[in-house]
């Protein structure tokens, strides 16, 4: 079966002894090592390799260019194979992996693709290195400014211009490419769930609807520094106690809205034991199906901590293709749609206007960037069935790519 | 005025000019220039300067070995001249120029001791260097073994042995020193008060009663990391939900037991803003006049918080010589009595059986170990008063010592 033998070959590539888990963070040995082997199984496929302005890979079946300008631009599959610290083994490379065994079982069955076919390996999506998510797919669609991509640095200071040219290639090139979105009529990104929806559901594939709009808060807690021992509690200002407020706000309003807020970071000054707190930052993550709801759970948080929510970032819903995603969904056997809340390379495709779509595959302990993520083989070998019924719709003698409506864009 | 002309030659000395707090640590230059205007005074007095083997200063009027080979050790005032970062003006210097305030006073009003008086400046007792509070008179009593002092190092990984001997000092001298120990016949430490009760009673001077027990715990708070923004609030285990658990319980417990207790230190495990953290731990310090409530307030805590309380030190009480206590109480017209939450040279010196007497001055900001820490000129004077006439009875001609008791040991 080709989808075991490409998933034993990166197996072991970054992966750390001790934990179990990955570091493949970009343009290091370990991502070199990972981009040979995506060129290494285009080669063995006769597939044309070629190479974006920001280092994606594309391994292309037909020729996407002269389809392209015939106004019928491929049809790509694929992922990423970056990870973050300590992250799974199914996080991007199982999309990547299922897109090269989803072209095998066509071309096994005889399929003759009416449009190009393509896999693509978008290059540092985790952002684990350089602190940018997605910034492969970002720096083509001119999502990220070229000249601050390359001025990003990592934890040891080492720019990514600086990277990127270790690993051989030339930082200058990093910036929007048109052409290369060119090629692309429509866009399907196989993804291990990152919750346990399918997992309830009882269900191996679900098609993706929309990635949740999403904020992050600073929450400046103010108090006043004091001895520990000697103060009495009424004479105390200490900001700890709208942490506790801040953290349980965060659960409650999340849970009252249908959405996820999460207080995963804090800083707190002096940080000495016997020393009541002068201060305490913490930051707030939330996310949700409905913006509205998101931004009022940040509000309803920063006042019950007694301050205000000052916005570090925020990111509007991202909705994939409607028509798309009803056509895969019938397709595939009237598979659940779902929304997430993580960021995807899809999600800026779909944001730049190219028609995009997910497949998540059912992930039984719902944990993600963790090796407890986990697929079983059979839903694995499921997704790359969705995979191909997918592309031999959309590349198939039909071939017709549903076009986005204007309020899919 | 004597007090103010002493006040003002030590006020610039390591103060930072943003903050107005001190920063006074042990065996720096600024704790130079401190213990030479220390010496200087001693000087100008006809006092004679000894030094004991853990380095703290010893001013005394009379010969106190002469008096301690005839059973009439001296009686001694004085406190610290260090500060925690960023501290205020008078948690230590106040005692020290107070006493000297007081010999001044003493010797105007022709006041002849029937034994030695001495000013003492106890080293290093707020341990901001190296970590250890009350170094100077731990050291001498034997609380704290001087092979372990020498090896104690601060931030940049100076160990105590190079600091002490940059001073000029032989750190192989730092030992317990019976001998100087044997000079003090009572000690009395003035004090600024270090919360507010002399302000809500209206009153200037405090005697102390005790130092409370005092606990630090560590509460491992464990979770599970995952995906801030794709994981179900109900598939969570957050620790953070623990930690405002804890925060709550902590202040909670203590007001029901008529305790103080004080989140002051946490670290969250990966501290990131869109990860759900794998582990946080906080540290819990408790204080209170009675033990068991102490206690108690650490189980009652670490149980909200899902947890055990991992004990990392605990001191019992330190009860001050109650005949002296009661002397200097009714000396004073019946001064308040009061227990504190912080730990002082005299708790160590009471510790180690040697009568000793704290008296506190008011803070009407109830501040401390912050630059809003204060004392008003009227209560300082009043507190150089109590201190003269404390010495006064304890060294006069009646010149009875107040032995302590077997419980007060």
């Amino acid at each position: 079966m080709t989808f075991d033998t490409l998933w034993a070959a990166i197996e072991p590539v970054g992966r750390d002894l001790r934990s179990g888990g990955y570091r493949r963070f970009a343009w290091t040995r370990e991502d070199a090592t990972l981009r040979e082997w995506f060129a290494g199984e285009a080669a063995a496929r006769g597939l044309s390799l070629t190479l974006d302005r920001a280092g994606n890979q594309w391994a292309w079946w037909g020729d996407p260019d002269a389809a392209a300008s015939v106004g019928r631009p491929g049809v790509v599959m694929g992922s990423h194979l970056d990870s973050v610290p300590d992250g799974g083994a199914y996080d991007g490379p199982l999309g990547v992996v299922s897109a090269f065994a989803a072209l095998d079982a066509l071309r096994a069955r005889g399929f003759i693709p009416s449009r190009p076919v393509g896999v693509v390996n978008f290059a540092d999506e985790e952002g684990a290195r350089f602190g940018v998510a997605c910034g492969g797919s970002r720096i083509i669609t001119g999502a990220l400014d070229g000249e601050r991509a390359r001025g990003l640095r990592d934890a040891d200071g080492t720019p990514l211009a600086e990277a990127v040219a270790r690993a051989g290639r030339d930082p200058a090139h990093l910036g929007p490419d048109p052409e290369a979105l060119r090629r692309i009529g429509a866009f399907v990104e196989l993804h291990v769930e990152q919750g346990r929806a399918l997992a309830v559901l009882d269900r191996p594939v679900a098609v993706g609807s929309s990635i949740w709009p999403h904020g992050r808060w600073r929450l400046d807690l103010l108090g006043e520094a004091n001895h520990a021992g000697t103060t009495r509690l009424e004479d105390r200002r200490d900001p700890m106690l709208a942490l506790a407020a801040v953290i349980t706000a965060a659960r409650e309003a999340a849970s009252a809205r249908g959405c996820v807020a999460t207080v995963g970071k804090v800083l707190v000054e002096p940080n000495g034991v016997n020393a009541i707190p002068s201060a305490v930052r913490a930051w707030l993550d939330a996310r949700g199906p409905d913006e509205p709801d998101v931004r009022a759970v940040a509000e309803e948080v920063a006042a019950r901590g007694g301050t205000l929510a000052v916005e570090e970032s925020f990111t509007a819903e991202t909705a994939f293709s409607a028509p798309l995603r009803d056509r895969l969904a019938a397709l595939l056997g009237d598979a659940p749609v779902l929304g997430t809340g993580a960021g995807h390379d899809a999600g800026i495709l779909a944001a730049a206007g190219i028609p995009a779509a997910m497949l998540f595959v059912r992930n039984p302990t719902g944990v993600s960037h963790s090796p407890a993520e986990h697929a079983e083989r059979a839903d694995c070998l499921a997704g790359v069935d969705a995979l191909a019924l997918a592309v031999a719709d959309l590349a198939g003698p039909a071939g017709v790519v549903p076009r986005p409506q204007g309020e899919d864009r």
